[in-house]
């Protein structure tokens, strides 16, 4: 039997995204889940973030920041960096991460995370209390490590994702 | 050691979503993982659709759609939704599944599919080759097979991902 309830954001499961972005003083990381591939030509990722967090401002005046997908051995990371404001610690200190420079834009990668997506923001709408940035992405890389001949191989890769109706995070189980 | 490729939709894990929607003489179904959640308040949602595909001119006209989270049950049904037209053949027939009117839209509801979200069109942008819809959820469903105390609970119901830098579908593991 079906149940209805208020409407809610039920799209399940997400992604788990760390956004590194460059800052005045120290680049800064944001945790978001409201993130997704959207277009496949140019490659393109909508990325929701709200006004107040300290990163929205400093993902405006970049005009661009760096998706970074963890693996479980960020997860702490990846909590840490989604509840704490940059405005008050240094994240990558924080999280013993290292900022490498990008190829094509001014925001760095986080070296720990195995994949990472270099983007630049083409436009943003303002659906409600979150703005979408929808960028290109123009740079991608991925760690050696999670790859076989050259192409992504999720088994050397302990991916996970966010349950927003319940709150949870999961691992990914095995292929289906 | 990181190795840098060719731009591409990198975002992992991503959602695996059937998207219904009324037609003319029959409503369809187009499987999606273009698909986020992007914004809290109000719940809305973004879905980008090639307009070469069938469902394209569908939604275009309705103005709305329902979200349906398949679990591995519909599995098979998913990946049928995904490769074959609704110019072709009738998909709820060839699926087995059970078209249910809506709550609040003119699009129904897939009943085999455990979560439902009805979504009305709000804003379509175009970011390249997919055009993506902006659209805010204004009903959600869910079978009482996957809740405990009226909550959805990620225990009952058996979800999966896709994941597009290598193709493949993934169930679930555990909790973390």
């Amino acid at each position: 039997m079906k149940i209805e309830s208020k409407p809610t954001t039920g799209v399940i499961p997400c992604p788990v995204i760390l956004l590194s972005v460059e800052g005045g003083l120290k680049p800064n990381i944001i945790t978001l889940s409201w993130v997704a591939n959207v277009c496949s030509k140019p490659p393109s990722v909508a990325v929701g973030i709200r006004p107040e967090r300290y990163s929205y401002d400093l993902v405006k005046e970049a005009g661009n920041f760096v998706l970074n997908i963890p693996a479980e051995e960020q997860f702490e990371a990846a909590k840490l960096c989604g509840t704490k404001s940059g405005r008050d610690i240094d994240k990558f200190a924080e999280c013993g991460f290292h900022a490498v420079p990008s190829s094509k834009i001014s925001s760095p990668l986080i070296e720990e995370c195995p994949i990472n997506l270099e983007c630049e923001v083409r436009e943003v709408i303002s659906p409600g209390v979150h703005d979408l940035f929808i960028a290109e992405v123009v740079a991608f890389h991925m760690d050696e490590s999670v790859t076989e001949n050259g192409r992504f191989d999720p088994q050397k890769m302990k991916a996970f994702t966010y349950l927003p109706l319940a709150g949870q995070y999961w691992s990914l189980g095995e292929r289906m």
